[in-house]
């Protein structure tokens, strides 16, 4: 697969950057061992505060802070102060893989796999050029917590929604381990890949 | 397709019955007319106040108020006061569509078609013993309001909460006349269903 040469540099050059969610990484790095399967952009679950300044306009957005472990309230709060323009919201997002597959019957696997992993929200973004799968969960949040700098929220509500919004993020990763079981699994079934194997020697 | 025949009568059925969202009935009927494609359950999009019992006991939870349109605060606050156990959200969710394609070839074209439409998380949900394509938008709001009958914003903050989720309601449904049109071009592609005529004589 020549594009999973391209993609395996990337990932490993990624890692070395600092780039890569830290709990995450060891997952990445064998389901790109896996013969037959890469990666691409993949994310640990998140909380944050987001600006968007105007409703759908996403690449006009603005992370104010944004973790991948639970967000505390001083660092809400503190962020919150740096609000300026747009729609502010607070927002929780379970773990997110993209795993691109040689052919349509092990994209069937990874497919199955994703479900069978607790991500509900698995599904097919692709099955032409290439064949990729998305594996999510359900666990989202979205709460707007004011407008252009000002924030409608006390910080009784905001303690409350980054409980909310913690516990999610919590019960979302707790499923990776089941995750990277199931991958180990299919590293069985599949091999492994022999230019993984040469690129991180 | 035998089971388009079920899933016909289905839709029928629901739509005398009162069970089918009003705003998507024609949408519905056009799918469906398109020979080699039919719907399973869809959505014309809703905003609503949900209890949820426990965090992802989906199964558990239940609406206090669930609507198609605008909801307006006046319904918010009557439905908030039924409120009695379990996290009680605000949810706004775009028009969902699931639809079922005889084969691959035909189900790539809906795929394609739901993401020109503008319904930007259009994936593909099963592809082994159907074909089943998930038209999908990303307008989705999930706002915690209280826990075990307890509301813990006031009316300043549901009044902002309601005008971002309606907002995001009527901008994911502005698409629909799109879809609509585009529908109608994969009807001149494909042709009209004989089945679809016969039982809707």
């Amino acid at each position: 697969m020549k594009a999973k040469r391209e993609a395996l540099l990337g990932l490993l050059r990624a890692i070395e950057e600092g780039k890569v969610d830290e709990d995450i990484i060891y997952l990445l790095l064998l389901i790109n061992s896996i013969k037959g399967v890469y990666t691409t952009s993949s994310c640990s679950g998140r909380i944050g505060i987001i600006e968007e300044p105007a409703l759908g306009a996403k690449p006009l957005s603005r992370w104010l802070v944004k973790v991948h472990r639970p967000l505390t309230f001083e660092e809400a709060k503190e962020a919150l102060m740096r609000a300026e323009r747009g729609l502010i919201f607070l927002k929780s997002q379970p773990p997110i893989f993209h795993v691109v597959s040689e052919n349509l019957e092990i994209a069937k696997k990874v497919h199955a796999l994703g479900l069978a992993s607790g991500f509900k929200y698995t599904t097919f973004k692709a099955i032409s050029s290439r064949y990729l799968v998305e594996i999510n969960g359900t666990e989202y949040l979205t709460v707007p917590l004011g407008r252009d700098g000002k924030v409608f929220v006390d910080d009784e509500y905001l303690l409350f929604a980054l409980e909310v919004g913690n516990e999610m993020l919590r019960r979302s990763k707790e499923r990776l381990p089941r995750l990277e079981e199931n991958f180990r699994k299919l590293k069985e079934e599949l091999g492994e890949d022999e230019l993984f194997r040469k690129l991180t020697r």
